[in-house]
């Protein structure tokens, strides 16, 4: 599950109200977001201002209906967003090319469980207990603030606005910001009576700080005693499926399970757009695997990878990411197995594929203090953003913790089975009553004696069998008889013998790689986005470097309208219907002016633009070149397809057809 | 939104306690199952017995992992299912079709909306005050039960097993069933009462029935003062959306919004496996048209068609469905516009293409008290299996009534405009205030009472000119000022001037097929699902016919064991490889022994299986057919690839490439 997209399984443990050293740093790596957004590799836009180019880039992913505020025109609620048609294609395109590296290639098995879960479930996952926030409320109205944001926005503040703040203060209000997240509901309540804060709207007093559950609970049935929760993740459906999966699986390990769906997050007060939302698609993994062999088969294939690194080591002693060899992290024991090694390397050229700018993409250990006690080991793909560095995909060895967990509340033992390679010699309790001894004491209930004697677990076994040796005899209760009986030394032989055993099981690990995709889309488009000036220079014009496979459409057609009414209406149906026989997604756009097209084109981030000025040949306009070149009609659609299968690039394209230029037509307005 | 997939849309308006001819008819449609079943129709596994054939399906599709209850270890809820590995694959098929078939191909604009819905959205929509079923509670141990369930079970156990009962309280009995789904509340209370019926569990009296709301409902935000409900449908984000949407559409009408997600009903007792589970997914298209102008520029495409339909009439007057040409069906006026014939037909061809029996497959209209008052016509696709004819798509013209049931609630006009061919000429209302006449009157109020005056709606102001004219003045209520003024005749001049209009807008229609895509899936493996017997004779084999586009996996890889240790890795790992690029999803099985190769292929309902049982060469056998042939190990994933895409039939494939005997090899055995 993504790291901050939940507040987190990693985060159970109960978290020490003393902040530690590797505390202090990972927040202020979290902190530092401006001086990120103003390094030269996020100004790809030639931004410097991160708040300019959230406002240049909203404009387009709203104004063009990337993202619709859900039930807008009721006034929706915060923290819900639908995906309009372009932002639709975009997050399918990414889904799309998610299944084929990952799920395709490793032949991962792929289910479908339902949102609605029973509370047996959540419970045994721990969700129930320890899903929370910390919130607060007006003592008057009854408004509710989380209590970290209140602490932050409060420092924030002094820190910005307040010129007589002294040096030392300021200095400890920076100190807060940093341990704000690890602060336990006790140093919350003492920092916001310490510094008086109010409620912001009322100046009302504040509640002490107390746990708010995150997930939406509902009723299950119509009797209303059946409680159940919208899932906040996709793997618990997963963990509670693995024996039927193992089997489907022909019980080989190891193999990987994946779900794709909605979780759900009541969060208290919704921040940073499309980033932190209370509904959203998670894509997991859950890579179930011989907890003393975490090998894989492919690891070879990643290993010369070279990409940004933030190991635990270098965050703590205050240094920055920096480019490592995949394969010689792993060998250093720096990555804990060459199975999350491996799905590191998946997960790096999955994004980077996608059109993640390789150099705002960074890799974070988790430091020991942010992992569940039970992991092995996890780190964080994080995307620079204009909000600072995003956990897009968490990559964690969870062990053997959530197979557990099910395990134990539902009695049912998840587990896989192996052959030994040399057999192992295994003590085995044997309790044997005495038939004979048993007969004439008990008559007809002796059955029911020597049912219950067998019926005792080790430690029972053991006890009577050193209070027979030390005494002779004892009372033992018989359920089925309601009543005890008097048990002597003869009527039951209890040993230990050592036997050889060939097969055994064990609980296999879980190794988890677990994507945001919402998170993902969004950065996405804060990477692809830039502006260029306009021909007349007068204005900035708005592009989306979306690669093809990722772009909301291959290409966009339009029909010059030659005289009135007369649109090449047959030729736009000829490119349309052979482009959807080649499974090209693509828009017609009749409307918009010949000066217009192309802006428009661009805005959505359309590799392609397809001008149909005539009955039997069409342009085809590159986005990025800007480059045009004459195709006949019967050619278009076959060459639009070479590109979107990668069979052919814009270079091959432009090597292979007359040039057209923008000049010799109406076209030229807007270039 | 299909039709009992949710109790409907189609319902709301009140049902009346008095069912009439036509609804006694269709309920004696649906009763009729087993009649149905027993047909020669749906016997193509030779199984006259609904019961037994279900059981020997169920065998399959639990036990190998089609379906899983959910959270089946910790004892689950009922009315939950997950789709296990090849039940997922099969869904998703069917809806990568889906998207090919019906948006690619129309161009639709795909969104996705939260699943979390606020009241407000359906309040407007009217599923908070009429979206129930009817319950009564067991008044000692406060159990619940839906009362129509209780009356059927109580009308079906007396039919079966009285045999004391005379013919007319018989008579009465299956009378009762007829209109069972249409009695208002007060007559299931009546009949509950006047037949004794108790709890079936304890037998305590029941309480009255009351309306039981179906949506899962939950809050919002941590106040617990937002009410939210998980969506019982996916239109309505659609429909709150649509000003976004025809806006990206360049304002052009018609055209068509889709969304495919999860919806929820909080069902009282689920029955029926997994055709009436609690959460389920809809793919529902919203085609929105010009109201006066219903035509489809496409329809000639599929008016040639003929398939079952049973219009009203049939209905009403005791006839079944028959074989009508869909044009003619059009020109005829059974189904009321071209757009609406347009999707039956694509339907159809969707349906039959995914493998559903075209003859046991049915368009029925609805009839006239089936359909709320709004709609203009309805035909289901309906399903016929085990249980029955089975709604799986409900295509309905719902004109107006979602568009201004959401412009009224929310106060945003939801309407498109248009330019009319013919300027018109409307009467329009002139308030013109005097003001020589009110600034002397009322000095500096002067102003608020001539916006007053100016603000008065058409009825207000046709009422104040009568006044005027008949009695010279009249008090008037200044809401700015507080108080009544008097206005004489020469003070305003209201008049009606003709002016001449040249666009106007205008609330669209909608046409909205809605898909249960869950229906579909196990209707699907129903229709496919037949057994064989085993070449012995001594038992029968599973198979499901799917074809190769909704099968699970396109093909089976299995590598034979020749030596111990020696699978044809090489090979295999060659073979996977190219399947992979190719995008060809198949099952490796190593494990599985040589005998139960293709029985364990043919119950998934792959329709190839590779075997490698050399280095350089594999055979593949077709699953119908069960015929082989020898292909090099280079060929192999070309030639699976052409089928895939059906570039090359079985035919071909067979006539192209040596044949291969069974007997020839190891694999005899399971044949």
């Amino acid at each position: 599950m993504v790291a901050t997209e939940q507040p987190l399984r990693q985060s159970f443990p109960e978290k020490s109200s003393v902040v530690d050293v590797q505390g202090n740093t990972v927040e202020t790596l979290k902190v530092e977001k401006s001086s990120a957004v103003e390094s030269p590799l996020s100004s790809g836009n030639g931004s410097h201002n991160p708040e300019a180019f959230r406002q240049a880039l909203n404009k387009v992913l709203y104004g063009r209906s990337f993202y619709i505020p859900s039930f807008k025109i009721h006034d929706g609620v915060s923290g819900l967003f639908d995906y309009g048609p372009p932002g639709f294609n975009v997050k399918s395109n990414i889904l799309k090319l998610w299944r084929e590296h990952f799920v395709r290639e490793e032949k991962m098995l792929e289910i479908e469980c339902t949102c609605v879960t029973p509370e047996v479930v959540l419970k045994a996952s721990g969700h129930v207990d320890k899903f929370t926030d910390v919130m607060v409320k007006d003592v008057t109205t009854g408004s509710y603030y989380r209590a970290d944001h209140l602490l932050k926005d409060y420092c924030n503040e002094k820190l910005e606005k307040d010129v007589t703040i002294s040096a030392e203060k300021a200095a400890e209000l920076k100190d807060l910001l940093v341990v704000l997240e690890n602060l336990s509901i006790e140093d919350l309540g003492k920092k916001i009576k310490e510094y008086g804060i109010t409620a912001p709207d009322t100046k009302n007093p504040l509640s002490d700080p107390y746990p708010f559950n995150l997930m939406f609970k509902t009723s299950i049935g119509p009797s209303g005693q059946h409680t159940g929760y919208m899932r906040p993740e996709t793997a618990q459906g997963i963990f509670c499926n693995f024996n039927e999966l193992y089997r489907y699986n022909g019980k080989k390990l190891p193999f990987a399970a994946v779900q794709v769906g909605q979780a759900f997050r009541n969060e208290i007060s919704p921040r940073q757009g499309p980033l932190r939302v209370r509904e959203f698609t998670l894509a997991e993994i859950e890579h179930f695997v011989h907890p003393e062999n975490k090998s894989h088969p492919k690891f070879s294939r990643v290993a010369q990878l070279e990409f940004l690194m933030f190991p635990r080591e270098e965050q703590v002693s205050g240094q920055s990411a920096k480019k490592l060899c995949l394969g010689e992290a792993v060998a250093k024991g720096t990555v804990n197995n060459e199975t999350l090694g491996y799905f590191i390397g998946r997960v790096y050229l999955f994004l980077t594929r996608l059109g993640i700018d390789k150099d705002r993409l960074r890799f974070r250990q988790h430091l020991a203090n942010e992992m569940a006690h039970y992991a092995v080991d996890c780190w964080d793909a994080e995307i620079e953003t204009s909000y600072g560095w995003i956990e897009c995909v968490g990559i964690a060895d969870r062990a053997a913790y959530d197979l557990r967990a099910h395990s134990e509340k539902s009695g049912v033992a998840l587990v896989a089975e192996e052959k030994y390679a040399q057999p192992k010699e295994v003590e085995k309790l044997v309790i044997t009553p005495v038939t004979k001894e048993l007969g004439p004491a008990f008559k007809g209930n002796q059955k029911n004696v020597a049912e219950a004697l067998e019926a005792m677990n080790e430690e029972e076994a053991v006890k009577m069998k050193a209070t027979l040796e030390y005494k002779g005899e004892l009372e033992f209760y018989v359920c089925t008889l309601e009543k005890n009986v008097t048990i002597k030394k003869n009527m039951v032989s209890i040993s230990k013998e050592k036997k050889k055993v060939y097969q055994g099981s064990f609980t296999p690990s879980v190794i988890e790689p677990s994507f945001g995709i919402g998170r993902i889309v969004y950065c996405l488009c804060e990477h692809c986005f830039s502006t260029r000036p306009s021909k007349a220079g007068d204005e900035q014009l708005n592009v989306f470097r979306f690669p093809p496979l990722a772009a909301p459409y291959m290409c966009m057609v339009f029909p010059l309208v030659k005289k009135k009414n007369q649109q090449f209406e047959e030729a736009t149906k000829v490119i349309s219907e052979e482009l959807t026989s080649c499974r090209i997604d693509h828009k017609i756009d009749i409307k918009v002016s010949i000066g217009k097209r192309y802006v428009k084109s661009d805005e959505l981030g359309v590799p392609f633009a397809i001008t149909v000025d005539s009955e039997t040949s069409v342009t085809i306009r590159e986005r990025d070149s800007k480059e045009q070149v004459r195709v006949s009609l019967k050619e278009a659609a076959s060459v639009l397809t070479s590109m979107a299968e990668e069979k052919m690039t814009w270079q091959d394209v432009w090597a292979s057809f007359p040039h057209h230029s923008s000049h010799s037509c109406a076209a030229a307005a807007d270039e």
